[in-house]
């Protein structure tokens, strides 16, 4: 198994430092080829400018991005620091993003890797359970400033599942990724040396059996009907009438949302 | 009343822009000061990094970005760049976000500018409703590339007022800002210059009079018990344990969520 690690801490004494050298350290062992790409040692550009398509925009007078990026990829006319994330990308049969939480979300820094290296997985057709890396898996890997209790459904900043929903069905699922559940390390620097230890200890451990881990339930792209702007099938909604729960956390069909499943696997 | 725009498009010739440049218009015809971070313009930096902290870091060893941030900034050694957002910031009655979304959030620019501009206004004693900017209002204004149908419970983006909560909650109501409705402009791409037109002159009706607007439901500080791990406090369950749906997206208790409560005010 091929393994990339986006990483996203500038100090190489940090938790996340650590919980990506345990990462490389227990995949290796494994026989698993891991590449890094540290993105602040990398300096990596994070803004998604014009700069990121060679010789010139189709349509500078109305720059779109999204649209720039996918004719630029097809035309092999983007930036050298994309196209090396995107070969590393390609080769993968995993990736681990692994960073602190920053405003509930990645760090710009990876946000802007996302922006930028993702732009040609951006595709209304060939999206979510049919994206173009269904066959490669993807994870979360994080800390927290806070204890998990903060982040449930009734603390202060609200139910995890929902946080991380944009992160993990908007970018993840949308390409396609089969997303194992994300490793959340809670409040690592509050906690206690032995605490830490712990905590990564559990992670090793994790990783010797992730690639037969389930991966997080996300509804297919065929529950949906194209012709009636994506939404659920009728068919699919009558199927889950019944059900006290949504499908998922986004697609909640005004029912509670099924619990922890953006953090669970298969539920 | 004095507004800034934080405004994240690098096509002056963009839906953005126009969208920008009606605010501008709109606000300053009203009496208003309006001031605007061309974030592509100004060349921006995104990443969060020990270059933003003046004078040395404290712990370098095990650099922490949001201590150090908030440390730099009451001793006043943060970088140049930051400090001139924080002066316009401080100034401001409402902040309005500009711009495009891009993988089901900001694009990496602006998330940067939360990432670094934000960071002093990160903190557990003075959040939510008792937040350093509670005197203030924020809102979100951005384009979509999709309608508003893949963007509902049942559709294949799933409900846009998940997608929404991370930056409303996590980011704009931690600081303390009031928070209007966020102005969607759904799909102007695809539809007719006339659809665009419209779109833009409902923005300029809808900023006459927004200062007068309600602004999004979020529970109050006190809701929580600052000694059991920021959770509801028992009364408050108590008193929602009748209702239908849960108090918001993310503090949903196991109910539905109430509807539209992140696009619309006061539900």
């Amino acid at each position: 198994m091929k393994v990339l690690i986006v990483y996203a801490h500038e100090s190489p004494a940090s938790f996340n430092a650590a919980a990506k050298d345990a990462a490389v350290a227990a995949l290796t062992a494994q026989g698993c080829t891991v590449e890094v790409s540290d993105l602040y040692a990398m300096k990596f550009k994070a803004a998604a400018t014009t700069e990121d398509i060679t010789g010139g925009v189709k349509d500078a007078e109305n720059f779109c991005y999204a649209k720039e990026i996918k004719l630029a990829s097809e035309e092999g006319r983007l930036a050298d620091d994309i196209k090396k994330e995107q070969e590393k990308l390609k080769e993968a049969d995993l990736v681990i993003f692994q960073f602190p939480m920053y405003w509930s979300s990645v760090p710009a820094i990876m946000k802007g890797w996302m922006d930028r290296v993702l732009g040609f997985a951006y595709a209304q057709e060939k999206r979510y359970s049919e994206g173009i890396f269904k066959d490669k898996k993807a994870m979360l890997s994080f800390t927290t400033d806070c204890p998990e209790s903060v982040y449930s459904d009734t603390g202060i900043n609200g139910d995890i599942n929902v946080t991380l929903w944009p992160l993990q069905n908007g970018i993840l699922n949308y390409c396609g990724f089969q997303v194992f559940a994300p490793q959340i390390f809670w409040d690592p620097a509050t906690g206690s040396p032995e605490s830490r230890s712990s905590m990564l200890e559990g992670w090793r451990r994790r990783l010797q059996n992730l690639c037969v881990e389930a991966s997080v339930y996300f509804a297919p792209l065929d529950y949906f009907d194209k012709e009636k702007g994506f939404l659920l099938k009728p068919e699919v909604k009558e199927k889950y009438a019944s059900k006290e729960c949504g499908l998922t956390v986004g697609i909640h069909m005004g029912k509670p949302l099924p619990a922890n499943s953006q953090t669970k696997a298969g539920v």
